[in-house]
């Protein structure tokens, strides 16, 4: 900390006066949002059929921002905002869409302007929108390519989904190891085709391999005579083309990385990946981990009513059956509903009881999986701390709700029985809220889809099953 | 797109050879967790009391590598590593520990060793780790500190917790606007105190206000004489003290920033908030919307276990209460139920289902809200959509359900009536799913904390009185 106060770069100065920020300002009380006023000015240009005027509006955000317009408009009103952009289009502005708008956006602009679009975006976006197309839209826009564009795309989609391969750009800067620091700057000075923005030098092998890197912040701050391979850092951490992108973002966020060099099998640099797009990855998968919970699809927000209703309903089947489960252990007591129909009352309680608890161990260690904070070698803990937890709060729970019901229908014995009752399903949800989702884990079957249908299953007929079996056994 | 391939960095080569990987190896699979064989000699040697051992193991490791074997051991182990560690402690180490970890190692650490850790960590590293300590030890630990950095730890207290105040650093590099590339780069050169890692120049006015950004990349190619105020971005998102670490997260995500320069209210330049301290927010706060929903801490896997049933007590009491409400709506019918027993079997169904339907409503919507794709603007689209998803799938399941209860208790009515139930609490659900959460948002109360409980009990109690009642109204 502060052995390097910037002291010489903050002149003392006059008391501020007046004077008003420059560039966007950021600063009011939910500016970051898009306005409503230019919500509405769009709507109401695109009511007028004021072709000019949307398109003045839609050209001054930043692509980021323009997509969230096109994603906020009416399925109409974004068709003619698109056929009024047509092939004005800033590219970026697709790559910066929601997948299902963004199918919608590409079908409309046709082959010909997409060709165009993909030439101007970085490989790595060009090859994010592109594999998302139908084969016969991808055939006819590579016939539309030049011959090394297409080479590009083709090669990006020959890696697996989500890999390193498709997430990285295949633009960066490579230098010699033996070079120095002024034969760097001149090379950067003079050369036309940098990438835009990147953070770190790569230095390489004669061989094309990775050896170090070098943070630019150190490299603008080096001498001329002083040689790359005395300025960089030999502890690299470079990313196989084929690792799943939910590994690299873990080695960025673990290591703090703005980027990292790709190799190829032969460990040769092939691309790279930058902090920027690992933020998408990391939002993803927290996303994902949120929506698969609950059993929905990722772009649920976007998609048309049906779609949404369709996928939604493998779920909601899944949960059926898993309430029907749960109605047949019920169904086996209704004798003693019958006599008894306190029980009918309250033996929803226990199952909800259950069912919740269960889903705050689950909840944790889906996540605590997702994260690598949970495995082999701290399982048995986590499992043994969970079932502590479940027995005190069942404990203290079975307490307040025997009373709560012996006060209710004036029967100890049905007190004793929800207490009973309690404590058990409070230990099992613990128990197999652990084990579930660690057993899937270890299948390779990720804990967060499948997990809380089995969880439910397990609270719901332990919850019936100890109840109504207790009272069986008890008050008949 | 690839209009500058790299072709000049990359020479053509011979075939490769044979040759390891430079670095650290993360090619092979699973090589991503810290290998067992490590953790289990670090078990051995602080078994068997062998200090110089463990600290050698400890010592080899990434200060992120090193915390998460301090998260792995069992506290008796911590105990004694931090013991071999003591003064020796890396400082990164501690700012990669989870919270509840940190405050265990921090305490046994003492104050004289704190001060000094604190000294040698970035200010905002320093601040975040000092805001968790308690008032006694915080005074120890600010008079034990030279003038100077106490003053920083105390103004970086004064900001609002997850503010933007809090996530900066103080160290960055702002340039007058007059300079050219050569002065700058001349400074760079001469400069001993500037931040280890940068990514941005901020170019400043006189009055010390940010006027412009350039991305390192496009200084270190720039020719001497150029001058900043002609390479720089004016187009700057600069972001004030008290700005919440949420909105800051949203700006770095929507935007593609590495960097973003901190104002005070006089808007001149007083920090820098980068993309790593940013990542880790983003994160948190995904973490936090699962959490939340589940109504557990974020720290819970780490929490002993009486802090996690305490905290996890409060949600399950307030379900508790609604399960109870549920049941006085059941008791309100329980002579219908004792006349046909049926009914009982079969009601929970009803409740499940609106259940799992609601949550996938409140789920979207409660994402949605949290990443500002859903605002005023698309509200009422979006419930009038999930509205129809929720009639829909309602229809499909009265079908199913109708069918199922029909044949299994050989009454068509108590089909119909099963039927009609479903698709009245699938349209409530979808109703109260988006109602919900996008009312608690209007109210400023945080939508992920309580929505789920008033969901439930909403879909409970219409569950069982629709079923219910109308049973009551025409079976008996």
């Amino acid at each position: 900390m502060v052995d390097r106060p910037p002291e010489q770069e903050r002149p003392e100065e006059n008391p501020p006066q007046e004077q008003v920020g420059v560039g966007i300002d950021t600063s009011a009380e939910g500016s970051l949002v898009l306005p409503e006023e230019l919500i509405s000015s769009i709507h109401e240009a695109l009511a007028a059929g004021d072709v000019q005027q949307a398109e003045v509006l839609v050209h001054a955000l930043h692509p980021a921002d323009a997509a969230d317009i096109l994603e906020i408009l009416s399925a109409d009103e974004r068709t003619l905002l698109v056929e009024i952009l047509g092939a004005t289009i800033d590219p970026e502005v697709l790559s910066h869409l929601e997948p299902t708008i963004r199918e919608e956006v590409l079908e409309q602009l046709g082959a010909e302007n997409l060709a165009r679009v993909l030439m101007h975006l970085d490989s790595d976006d060009a090859v994010e929108i592109f594999e998302d197309l139908e084969e016969d839209a991808q055939q006819h826009i590579l016939s539309a390519l030049p011959l090394a564009y297409r080479h590009i795309l083709q090669e990006g989609l020959s890696y697996p989904e989500d890999s390193a391969g498709r997430l990285m750009a295949r633009e960066f800067v490579a230098i010699p190891q033996s070079w120095t620091i002024g034969q760097t700057i001149d090379y950067l000075r003079a050369a036309e085709d940098l990438p835009d923005i990147f953070y770190d030098l790569y230095v390489v092998n004669p061989k094309h391999k990775p050896v170090g890197i070098i943070p630019l912040s150190r490299a603008i701050g080096a001498r001329r005579p002083e040689k790359l391979g005395d300025l960089m850092d030999q502890e690299l951490r470079t990313i196989p083309l084929t690792m799943d992108q939910e590994d690299v973002a873990y080695i960025f966020r673990q290591y703090g990385l703005a980027s990292a060099p790709v190799v190829d099998a032969a460990g040769r640099l092939v691309g790279t990946i930058t902090v920027d797009d690992v933020v998408l990855v990391i939002e993803e998968e927290a996303e994902e981990d949120i929506m698969k919970l609950a059993g929905v699809a990722e772009t649920d927000l976007y998609d048309a009513a049906i779609d949404t209703a369709k996928a939604r309903f493998t779920w909601l089947l899944l949960n059926l059956g898993t309430a029907v489960l749960a109605s047949l252990v019920i169904g086996l007591f209704s004798g003693t509903i019958e006599k008894v129909v306190a029980l009918a009352v309250l033996m929803p309680i226990v199952a909800s009881m259950g069912g919740n608890a269960g889903t705050q161990t689950l909840t944790v260690a889906v996540r605590a999986i997702a994260m690598r904070d949970l495995g082999p070698w701290n399982a048995l803990r986590f499992v043994g701390k969970e079932v502590i937890v479940g027995a005190a709060n069942g404990v203290i729970f079975a307490l307040v709700m025997g009373l709560v019901a012996w006060l209710w229908f004036d029967s100890a014995m049905i007190g004793l029985i929800i207490g009973v009752a309690m404590v058990l399903n409070l230990v099992v949800a613990a128990l197999f809220g652990t084990l579930i989702p660690l057993g899937l884990e270890r299948l390779k079957i990720d804990p967060a889809v499948a997990s809380s249908v089995f969880l439910t299953t397990v609270t719901d007929v332990v919850g019936f099953l100890a109840f109504l079996g207790l009272a069986a056994l008890m008050l008949t």
